[in-house]
């Protein structure tokens, strides 16, 4: 099979773990006898310095040409403290996932065994969690109007939603379900939110076309405390943008492998493969930060973008193999020898 | 002195726990010379029942003749499952906190040295913690304008922030960190919200007002993280309604105390004070619930809205003693005997 994939690397540690990601996809795909054709293309502060926009043309055209985007990180502390900036890289990230048609983020949230200690919740809290939020991405309150009025003085923005967009984004959590443990929360505040009804409304009308699933309905407060307290009763839940936004993040420390937590964005046109962490400046071109993360998004692209799961199962084996004879970076070695971010993707590339 | 206080018992377990409150509170003012004069209202489904309304304007009468209102809880779950209802408890809390001008929802989260072990947190992530979150609760998209349109396959709600109300909440955060820690964090969505870039901004003029504060500026789902990472870490924060409304809840779980944190609610014409449990239907007759967190919320109206300091100090020391010498209802008695609520009142009551 002949794979087409763009790539953005984007800032901080993004270029050195997309680095070890190819070696690793390169190495799948000459075991199984596939060909890649990777074709970079510019995003983040590095787009802005170099072309003065996140997300230029020539790379949405370098996407939308490819099967598959596989994604590093973007951000840059100069543009942290300066609420002046016109231009900025997250700009870069919300005009892709628009332009992308990203509409659907699903980030799960599992435990390695071996790392359960790192978790800050206790073992038995944690262990067994096997979660899946999926967050849209291209509604809500993130794309609608904003603005100003009396001198600036009063400010407003708008979420809004179409039974359309929940639709689509409840099918996939429906469909996902049902490839698991067929348990599906739709997690809104309906108890104050119009939007919220809306999505309630049309996913409860959506139930009897899944008879095997069981929905249960949560308001945002109740999860984000069900989330630290019984991680391990949630399979799939479905949610709006800015409640996702929070969510993620929250459930993505609670595994103690948060530097190994892949994440997709699926998209209308194209879908992307992303780490969930930062761009990590302070680690920057140290050949120090984790790419398992990155590695284990490039499963997740083998599996979903093109349906090789023997190929995203080799990746995963892997990785566990890395983790078990400890060829991992410092943030995992703890007393043990720390390898290089480039060693750990040659070692992986090697042994895949 | 003479403190008129309006009691709104409210739902489920509210009445209960109010008991133990007043059976408490009585024994104070009888040892420090004060006299209390209680009336109550009728709110929640309570009130629906017996006029139609969760918050009618008599019970809004007694609320503004009171010097404070100490509340239980409300809730019911014949509402629960039944989005059609035209009149919901719900409704009654946020018109109560628009009527009594409520803008600012204080929320302790600390820790009790012989309850630690019940944390979902491991005891060195959460040992130490002493947080306030200060809510905004008179705002934002809980209030603006939301509905339908295109047959009512769109929905929208509108959030929306004026420079004085951040003003006024933000006044109130500075100057609770100049008694604390003298850190303050705004928690926002300035990347991508006007309403919080109006935040950011306001909070960043009133800095030089208060030199000796520590200001930082966070991200909602970076806090959501850290929250659960390092809670000690944090001092005081501030947010807008929504974002509060979830990282209040998702604070509440890591104390390992969640029955026992008591909250105010800063109004413009009578504050309130509240333990942040619900109205916890399935206990309700029971006389099993935890009346502790009701107790410590009198003991906050006591120092807040008379300026009782030690009659504060008594309550909080007799609730540590029953604690201590495990007078206790049954959600911490463990293998111990487990004490009804209104033995747990008495006994406070009897002790102060
Ligand atoms: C950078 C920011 C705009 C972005 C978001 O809020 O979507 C980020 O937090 C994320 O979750 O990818
Ligand atoms: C019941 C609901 C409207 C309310 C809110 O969201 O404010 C509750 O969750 C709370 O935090 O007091």
């Amino acid at each position: 099979m002949k794979l087409n994939i763009a790539l953005l690397a984007g800032d901080g540690i993004g270029p050195e773990v997309i680095d070890q990601a190819v070696k690793v996809s390169n190495a799948v795909a000459a075991k199984f006898g596939h060909e890649i054709a990777w074709t970079s293309g510019l995003t983040g502060a590095a787009a802005i310095d170099a072309v003065g926009e996140p997300y230029p043309d020539a790379t949405h055209e370098i996407c939308m040409a490819a099967d598959a985007v596989l994604f590093g990180a973007i951000g840059h502390p100069r543009f942290d403290n300066d609420p002046t900036a016109k231009v900025r890289p997250e700009q870069g990230l919300l005009k892709m996932r628009k332009a992308l048609g990203l509409y659907a983020n699903v980030r799960p949230t599992f435990t390695f065994p071996s790392l359960i200690d790192n978790s800050p919740l206790k073992r038995e809290r944690i262990e067994g969690t096997d979660l899946i939020i999926l967050r849209e991405l291209t509604g809500g309150i993130y794309f609608g109007e904003r603005g100003r009025r009396d001198d600036g003085d009063t400010a407003y923005d708008t979420c809004t939603y179409t039974k359309e967009e929940v639709t689509r984004l409840a099918k996939l959590g429906f469909e996902l379900a049902m490839t698991r443990g067929k348990k599906l929360c739709c997690v809104d505040k309906a108890n104050v939110l119009e939007t919220s009804r809306l999505w309630r409304q049309t996913v409860q009308a959506m139930e009897k076309d899944y008879p095997e699933v069981t929905v249960s309905y949560e308001f945002v407060d109740a999860v984000a405390m069900r989330l630290v307290q019984w991680p391990n009763s949630y399979d799939v839940l479905i949610t709006e943008n800015l409640f996702g936004d929070i969510l993620t993040d929250e459930a993505s420390v609670i595994s103690g492998s948060m530097g190994l937590m892949p994440s997709a964005s699926k998209g209308i046109h194209t879908s992307l493969y992303e780490p969930i962490h930062g761009s990590y400046p302070q680690a920057a071109g140290k050949d120090i930060a984790n790419p398992l993360a990155t590695v284990l998004s490039a499963a997740m692209m083998f599996e979903d973008a093109f349906g090789l799961t023997a190929e995203a199962a080799a990746i995963r084996d892997v990785v566990n193999k890395s983790l078990a004879e400890g060829v991992v970076t410092e943030d995992l070695a703890g007393k043990n020898k720390a390898y290089k971010t480039s060693e750990v993707g040659d070692w992986l590339a090697a042994n895949v």
